[in-house]
């Protein structure tokens, strides 16, 4: 049930059954010379909602902009400071449970957004925790990568090996060739496999990953790879969903 | 062109012919019994994509959560406080500037996102303008409200007549019907003409909006009428869009 | 009556009759070769005190400066930036508040203020309607521009025609001179009438508008016009301030 | 000469010979049975343009509300939150550095302000001292307390000895009914002198002082004696001045 | 080499051949029955110091208050929001950028630092990612837990295997014992082994948690064992950042 | 009685008899050629530690970076921003303040803190003031400069007379050679006895006070000399803080 495709009165109606929503986060930001830029908002908001299909759960729009300061110095990346990311988290949050929502589930397609987004979890969790009164006290956050469960790890390994890599990497970018297989871009890259390393800010990204890419080679990439992977997600998703809003 | 979709070195290729990006805007918040509360969201992002497909503009994804406090009495609605809505303003600027980008079109589909982006316009130029150096100087950013322009006006006014309103239009639930034609809740409403008024906090709102429209009979939209309504905008938003980025 | 002229104990009275209060707000910046600095927050407290006058209403004092970053690359300009006002504005109502005002009527002097004082106001709803417990629900706060009353606009239409333009206008220059007749500083402009348009950052306001002037030609103010548009605004406000706190 | 009656091309001109300003602040809160709200801002404001007669200096527009939270529980006092009071002072310091001003004398009326201006100046100077290039290094501010010069000390301990006090004091209510003699409240206070103490929050101040007085007699104020005070403090602080220019 | 045991010009001296630096972080909170309640911030900075002796690393004053928002229902526990944290973080780094430093080494006494203190990172790196000219691009911060090393987890589950537990464990007490041998609290802990879990806000962590602990038994601790840990701790952090400053 | 040596049971006996606290601020910033950077958070921390002692009282974790931002041109000097303080501050009293804490004894150790502190305080109180509801109602801070009490400046004058000065003082130079006997660096200066005057930005600093001290000869300090300093601080203090307490 997308919030966005919702009338206010299916929502009264939903809260009598469950205090539970689920919020996709992505990024938008490089991934790579042959991966979409919208790559983890995309794949957050179409696991997000087919999560909410699985399960009935209610599932709010997509934060499309999430922490990816890094990647700044790769042309159409775009970032929220850390204290905006906060800021936005919290106010989707208490905008929520101003009706009564209590359980707040973060599909997240960004390994950049946890650390910010874990703080802004802590941010809304301490005006109750220092006493503050009102109707944001009680409130449950979690924060869920879709490609950590462990099922989709065992794909990506037994689909691509060393070759995933972590960023750009030949799983998230099947899953946005599985979603819009029209703008799939099939490349050989050179090197096949991208280099491991560090970062600190755009500059130094750059100059150690000159493509984007970390450790990957998503030249490997196939919609029906991306099919298998969204697939195990979904599922895997929706039974932690079902566990967390119980 | 849409920036989700795209590859960095696609908008690397975009900035050396244009230095203009369009971004949709909206909001998630109650449109009356039968309207979508991602009414805004919804008709700024299809309406900014198509008119980049009309002018081969590059297009952001949407921010999907705007200024709507005053509906937060509805279940279901979401808000940034305006200090939060201001920071991502911002930072979407600023994160497009990186890159080269000048130029920068808001396409909006709420008409409480007005005083606070352009409140934010200002907090982008005012660093310019108090001397702080950098690549944040020179730089240009317009609202459009999708339902303003002329030939826009004219039609509803022509489909719609008195019952248009200013909130829950039948305007803008008939073009969410076209583009979300499965979501169609026709439903005839109570009075079919809501009540005018003004309004301060939700709770006020609520008050005197008992059922979340204002002036409106959306009981009026239809697919046929948001297909209509949707080129008009289109048709007038990219020909703005031109001017602007020439 | 004067907030600043009164006594705690004359506001405890006040209080025991009405829960209106009327905040003027002005800016600081340039207003053409000929036209005061101060000209937005002189007009706006003058005109507030005048119709607090008329009606018994009590005025706090002015916030001289505004919203003016468009107005910085001519000297003696002063700004606040966007998210200062917001915080004055947000000071100033809750302030007053605390002691049992419902009702703000901000008497408005300059253009630039609108939208970031209209979002000032929902960041104050926001507190109450994101459910924040506390003594800052039930609050309504409106702006008005002196200058757009409906009588107002027909006298400077009568007076000055397409010379009175959007900045530095002769009417608001007239009333300056009303105000402090001291302190007029008449003169022949060139050209006459100055150019129309629009404007972003401060430098490029004044690529734009090289003398400050936007549309107008302040060389036809004269004190007497002041005069009368002066009467007209608080005759105007004095209505609207009673409609408004009954 | 006042910078709200100054074109800009007048305050060009004044930069030519000058880079210091002086900068009123007051408050708006409580002082007293018949002390007035806006004392604070009055006699700021006052001696401020007064010492600009004197000196040639220029004058901003006063700062009007400051901070007085410890006045909230007295009908009519207006507060500034400490963090809002650093960001105004910020900004209208940055805003006036942008035009070449170097020095800013702050002429004060209220010593609840001394602490949050002194760390707004900090606040400015970090920015320069962190190592932030820009227009912004090399900026000297001050605050100057108008009833802190040993002449005006000994004139007010001649006048009034110790029923002068420190809150609502006999000296600047004198100063106020010289200045508005209309709005002269001449009373018989109970007792006569005002408790000393000291106070935390509004409460405590209340429960303390409970007709808002500390220290003092304002029963013995006359206009005559706000006279020789007012002139006692143009004179110590145009010399103050001259020597800070300098 | 501690920073607050050197004068400046040794701290010049340093800089002459060295451009890093380590910052211990801890926190102030609950560690059970019989841990003390600066158990995080006394064993970072006493390791950091011993790794600064080991490597002639300069060493600045530890952060004592962490972000502890989950452990505030239980008395004496204290903490910073996230976005006051993140301010400190970022004020520290950006302080010694400013003498020259590029390589900040964090070392961390508390879990629930991790994630606020990462995005502060980010925040810092962010200004030089979006173009901010200036002395703060080129920094690399790193945050290393001191329980997180190989040896330092081997160690402690040959201690005490099971009972380790990850709140007010065994290990970290021992460390306190060995540091302050007077401070030690004995106790045998009923139930000797905590409850495992998770938590939200405070009310939610006492509730599932009664006593404070998280799945350890501290009754197991000893300065001997508090001696062992210590020393593979330093050993391990001086490897590490001799690699990072090299 | 050490906060970070306590347990959480043992805070909640002390609550049980006295809702009051001790909470040490310093700074760390150059003290002059041989003065520590240190100077201020260790004596701080070291005095409101011995009168806790004294006292009973219980004593937090020092806050040892404080407001420095003119010592900044000095290698290894760190400074919180004026609002990042005021941020650490109000965290750190209203943490306390949730286990029922009501009386807040700063003992400080910079000057520079303290209108900041100051400022931070008013921040605290002003929640209260504005009406909001919770458990910061009747809160009390005080911050007593450990140098500033009469006995102590008797001492001082009597030890080192005109050449204490203001900065990098014998005085406190003698404390920390006391605290730490080790890191004593007697040296013969040149001037002995440094400039007196005011500052700005660090630049500013520096270029008045080259190397660093303002007014004083720290080459007489000596740890005997600090030995009874620190003891007469420790005694005045200790009284100050049960006439507080009580």
């Amino acid at each position: 049930m997308q919030l966005q495709l919702s009338t206010w009165p299916e929502v009264e109606a939903y809260l009598a059954a469950s205090r539970s929503v689920i919020l996709p986060i992505g990024s938008t930001e490089q991934h790579g010379p042959n991966g979409m830029i919208g790559t983890d908002a995309l794949t957050a908001a179409a696991i997000a909602n087919a999560v909410g299909e699985a399960t009935g759960a209610l599932v709010a729009p997509p934060i499309a902009v999430g922490m990816a300061q890094h990647h700044m110095a790769f042309a159409g990346s775009m970032t929220l400071r850390p204290s905006t990311l906060v800021a936005v988290v919290r106010d989707c949050v208490v905008s929520l449970a101003r009706h009564g929502f209590e359980r707040f589930f973060f599909v997240n397609g960004h390994g950049g957004n946890v650390a910010t987004v874990t703080a802004a979890f802590s941010e809304i969790y301490a005006e109750a925790s220092l006493g503050a009164p009102g109707n944001r006290a009680g409130l449950k956050c979690v924060l869920r990568n879709w490609w950590e469960s462990a099922p989709v790890k065992a794909l990506s390994k037994e689909l691509f090996g060393n070759a995933e890599g972590s960023h750009a990497t030949p799983s998230e970018v099947s899953v946005t060739w599985f979603l819009h297989p029209d703008a799939q871009k099939p490349m050989a890259l050179d090197p096949p496999v991208a280099p491991h390393g560090s970062f600190a800010d755009a500059a130094d990204y750059r100059r150690n990953f000159p493509d984007g890419r970390i450790g990957s080679n998503p030249g490997l990439a196939s919609a029906e790879a991306g099919r298998r992977i969204y697939n195990a997600a979904v599922e895997a998703l929706a039974a932690d969903y079902r566990a967390f809003a119980a």
